[in-house]
């Protein structure tokens, strides 16, 4: 069997973190790289990862899809350009039409029916006339607040309340992050921010919360979303953030799900740099209430970066197995860790069918 | 859509609390009971349960797998009778062969291949011969100590070292487990039960420990596992025994995966009455080595009972929708609480094809 081949479109943190993974694992390799940033495109994948090529066959990266990304050239794309269904849309029916599984990180797109059925509905039909299929992931959503806390709920009779939080330290995290998340601002300018947009949190509320709701059959309502200020007592001061006391040193975001006029689901994912100054731990943390009732903790949280990655890379057996169209991490089996051959994670049919 | 039908074999603590809860659940209903034990034979389930039947009609259990499973009667059946493959094989063999779909809480069909690789390619090939599926599962094998752990690695670029240990309580068990765990006794009595096998304690390691080893691709060469006993400092009274300080309190048994002679698996599970009156709380601890590290617990543990007949009730969907065979939890989806219709949770094939 040949290799598994694998298709990246976006080169930044995520793109190029999931390259530097897949090299390191057998039956997989990397056959095409659309990214469009001028320092990266003309130039060899090695070279911008700061390896060795060795005698490996060269993979340049390029910035025109059409001329990267022909009929079939790779059976799996990971998409790591957009945080929004809207955004990904038409990158993702470009490589549908071409015949190739994809795996996006949008956020957006781990739940797409949350906030955008229409294009849901649209992309499932696209990947169905292709015979492939689409998969949004990643560490939040994606696993640690809905498809963790679904697990869990597999071992309970039933489920009468939910209430997850995850605290993470944003300091590895570059300027872009520190602007969307309110870093070093004043008070003033973390309200004004989040009441125009450019201060936007945290994405992906919506998608976990309707993940949960659907993959336990409670019918949610609606939901809420708050962003405020997570005021620092302290100095603190990161690589790319200086945060005075007084000033706000990251978002605290909570979303609510009403079910039957309830508010059934709980989460609250307080981002910020440095938390330990203040004696705040991170980690990741689920209360389920319900027979039984189960209390988690993971101290610390899972990283953010690693955990998407591995999360996507993890997923490509599962996509490349999947029956066609649009899929959620409640349809695949649980992506796990890779650590032999990934071409023996790919199920070998008896037949050909229609809808296979 | 007509309700999902089940059938139940084994109507102990585990089968009768498949159905108390199954009764709760909407888009399903108990069509069949088999059951050897002669004060539920010939009874009314409800009346066996302790429920009002109200107008619902009768479930009459009978001893005569033959009489009360007809081809097709019920869409899957919960066999809820043995521990092991071998008891568990002709039992599945007799509903597979009838057309319908298996879930097992046999310990060892978990994953029947650690131990019992010749009855589970037979039991596969059943399985597809006659267009249905088997599914073994429960808390632990089954979750806590598997599936858990490599939903977790799912977010690791790769694992070095896995450990966990499961630490609960026996005292709500009854007689049969006091004795298959050596409670009460004196350590002499435990280590000859050991050595003559009447003290088994956890049935499970061999099976979660290669679980995760064909989930994750790496190559098992052998399992060891060491049962001891838990000798109480003080004394220790439940409802189905006592335990004088200097007797057994419980077995601690520990289990060992090795690859490329190294151990890369570690587990533990120590099993007592009352471990709280010294000082020990119990809970579910995993710690993946790998990157990222990851560090979880669940305090209290996850309960055994209903955690198993949860798991098995709520993968019902996942066995119906699954391609004919002998199915895992490595190939189903991560089965969660069904707290609307069970029926929206069945997937409607666009086509009827010879592999689906």
């Amino acid at each position: 069997m040949e290799n598994i081949k694998i298709g990246i479109w976006g080169f930044g943190a995520m793109g190029s973190g999931m390259a530097n993974m897949l090299l390191n694992k057998k039956g997989v390799e990397i056959v095409a790289i659309c990214d469009r940033n001028k320092a990266r495109v003309g130039k060899d994948m090695y070279e911008v990862l700061g390896l060795e090529r060795g005698d490996r066959e060269e993979v340049i990266i390029k910035s025109n899809p059409e001329e990267v990304f022909t009929e079939k050239c790779a059976d799996v794309v990971l998409l790591a350009t957009d945080s929004f269904t809207k955004g990904a849309f038409e990158k993702i029916k470009f490589i549908l039409e071409r015949k190739m599984n994809v795996i996006s990180t949008a956020e957006e797109m781990a739940y797409p029916y949350a906030q955008e059925a229409e294009l849901a509905k649209k992309i499932d039909e696209i990947a169905k006339e292709n015979g492939v299929s689409v998969l949004g992931t990643g560490i939040n959503p994606g696993f640690v607040l809905d498809l963790l806390i679904l697990a869990l709920t597999g071992t309970c009779e039933n489920v009468e309340h939910i209430k997850a939080v995850r605290v993470n330290d944003l300091s590895p995290f570059g300027h872009a992050v520190m602007v969307e998340q309110g870093v070093g601002v004043t008070v003033d300018e973390f309200n004004k921010g989040v009441e125009d947009g450019s201060i936007a949190g945290h994405v992906g509320f919506p998608e976990s919360i309707k993940m949960i709701t659907d993959g336990i059959g409670w019918d949610l309502e609606k939901v809420e979303q708050t962003r405020e200020a997570i005021v620092s007592n302290v100095y603190r001061e990161s690589k790319y953030a200086k945060v005075e006391a007084g000033n706000v040193a990251g978002c605290r975001q909570c979303g609510y799900g009403y079910v039957n006029g309830e508010v059934k689901i709980e989460m609250e994912h307080p981002q910020q740099i440095l938390p330990h100054l203040e004696g705040v731990d991170t980690g990741d943390y689920i209360w389920i209430k319900g027979n039984p009732n189960i209390t988690l903790q993971i101290k610390p949280e899972i990283p953010g970066g690693i955990g998407t990655i591995a999360m996507c890379v993890n997923s490509i057996p599962h996509v490349i197995n999947a029956r066609p169209g649009l899929k959620t991490m409640l349809d695949i089996p649980v992506p796990r860790a890779i650590m032999g051959d990934m071409r023996d994670l790919i199920e070998i049919r008896e037949c050909e069918c229609c809808c296979d």
